[in-house]
């Protein structure tokens, strides 16, 4: 048996040869390779987790709230507060991982004979759970510094009408933002061309210059914004994403999503940290600023760097950007090529972590001129 | 905005007048409708579940094992232990709920253009999750008895070459459980027809009077075995789901399950509980006493009863199972309608609740024939 493998299994033709997505977990001192937020949680937050979880454990055995009521409840709270747009339950949606959002909301409007685009370099999930769900996948175009060239945007949406548009803001694995004008631009192009769902990826908008699209929800039924806790709630191990849209929206998702998805546990751990909101987004402020510092650094170092609104900067130009990524580890940092070419990505760690990355590139630098 | 509905919406068109899955919920004393283990955890493990996710919570700013290892080697130890069969992590792969389970493996051998079937009356969310994957679904028979009827099976597999072939045992909402060799005999039919992923859904394996399906595995790479968490452990608040096969079929998985899908605080919980995996195991012989109680109970009131190796149990027959439903909740026991005509489903409760169901049919009883 020990010679069977994925190939040898009747595997759908599109998987074959492929591998499972995922950064390279490599044991480095300095690892700044996945976005993560390098705060761990504030004691007293663990304490309340661990005190929720314990509450819940003791009604494990029934099923969780299926419509997770007091969790949605929360999130609508945090984005009320912190975009100045009332959001209530009826506007949110919660799921494990913002990945899963996006599976939902391919699954709702997407799917076999239907098509999604992506403005690429972008969040290459979009393209590979479109590719899961079965629905197209149409790559768009940006500018070489990154920008979204709004008449070829548009010129594509017209092309190819796609059922489902991403726009990721701030843009990962870039970091720049899209102004807002540009996002509703977008929107209109896509009802023009079909009725189409525009999906406003803000994972890392905590981190932005500008404020959240959420807002423009206002009269948009076809406008989704997705977010998540892993960035600006330090709780990428917890995977909860969600989403605001009109309520129509919500009540679609809830069409495809697996009923009880989302676990007691969870939900218990996410009520916790949205008690926390305050000292989570004090961090979130201490990596602006590392943020801007390593930009500012990289920048006098004579680096390229694209704007950032996001916890990480994306800097280049490397004729080989594979042999810079390894020079950058053998000094003991880790950070991720991207694969856009020419460029690489480092997340904003700890004042320590992102100087112990400008000593590595400082002396990569120094090498090369000497 | 607020006359927006869900057809306003550019939904598939598949989902156009749906509504979403799930049993009602009801405010009920004595709720036996879900096939909830009616014992909450024990204090100490609910304490041990605290004490390893305040652990995890620590590290939560940090994304989870992709792959749970540690996780994934318990679950291998526990069917190991359970099943007599040597199961080792690479023969383990886990999710949230079973469901997600089904839907990875619909997504990997499933999807548009291939087709799975699934002998009905069976688990519902079979067919849900083909049609959420763009797989296109066969409703296979069943004997008016429940049981499979192999060659009107082995006919519907040649006629439709199905790319994913369910047998679920014991099986939902009948409770019966399919004897092994019709499962062998199903599995050389798929074989011979096309080469097809076999899932045996072992959701209730805990409370059958036979043997796990486990050791079918040896040999034979297309079989895969799902289990879960929510009911022999007592953990339906927790989500998790796994499933037993060959490694190429762990490896193929990957390809299509979301990075990360598996949060850190769902693992520890998991874990904490394989820990106690012997107390939870009691709580199973009380059930299946229970269970084995309904069953007689039910027979002396002369109703109809399907043979249960499950936590469940189905009675009858009913002219109108509707209003039978509603003349037990209206004794305040809340039993499930699961749209078999004709019949009910009771899951297995505590002595008291099954004691409330009793009464609660034995009045109904007395009513009818005065």
């Amino acid at each position: 048996m020990s010679d069977v493998r994925i190939d040898d299994l009747p595997v759908r033709d599109e998987l074959r040869g492929k591998s499972p997505y995922g950064a390279p977990q490599l044991d480095v001192p300095v690892r700044l390779n996945t976005n993560e937020n390098p705060y761990p949680l504030p004691e007293p937050l663990v304490e309340r987790i661990a005190e929720r979880v314990r509450e819940a454990a003791r009604h494990l055995n029934r099923y969780p709230d299926r419509d997770a009521v007091e969790l949605r409840t929360g999130l609508a709270e945090y984005l009320t507060k912190t975009a100045g747009h009332p959001v209530g339950l009826e506007n949110v949606w919660a799921a494990n991982g913002s990945n899963e959002v996006i599976q939902q909301l391919l699954q709702t409007f997407g799917g076999p004979g239907r098509t999604a685009i992506g403005f690429e370099p972008s969040y290459s999930m979009h393209a590979l759970i479109a590719r899961g769900t079965g629905t197209g996948w149409i790559s768009g175009p940006r500018r070489d510094d990154f920008s979204i060239d709004l008449a070829a945007a548009e010129e594509a949406i017209a092309e190819h009408r796609p059922d489902v548009v991403f726009v990721t803001t701030p843009n990962n694995p870039t970091g720049n933002a899209v102004p807002p004008e540009t996002v509703l631009a977008l929107y209109e192009a896509a009802q023009a061309a079909k009725p189409s769902m525009v999906v406003v990826d803000e994972a890392y908008v905590e981190f932005s210059h500008g404020d959240s699209l959420l807002p423009l929800l206002e009269g948009r039924p076809h406008l989704v914004v997705s977010r998540t806790m892993s960035k600006a709630f330090g709780a990428a191990g917890l995977r909860l994403g969600y989403l605001a849209a009109h309520p129509a929206v919500v009540d679609a998702v809830q069409l495809v999503r697996l009923p009880y998805h989302l676990s007691a546990i969870t939900q218990a751990t996410a009520l916790a940290a949205l008690e926390h909101t305050g000292t989570l987004l004090k961090y979130v402020e201490q990596l602006k600023a590392e943020r801007d510092r390593l930009v500012a650094e990289l920048r006098a170092l004579d680096y390229e760097v694209t704007e950032s609104d996001a916890n990480f900067v994306q800097f280049g130009r490397f004729a080989d950007s594979q042999a810079a990524w390894r020079r950058i580890l053998d000094r003991g940092v880790l950070v991720r090529d991207n694969g856009v070419p020419g460029w690489l990505r480092v997340t904003a760690g700890t004042p320590a972590e992102n100087d112990a990355f400008l000593d590595a590139v400082r002396e990569i630098k120094k090498e090369q001129s000497a």
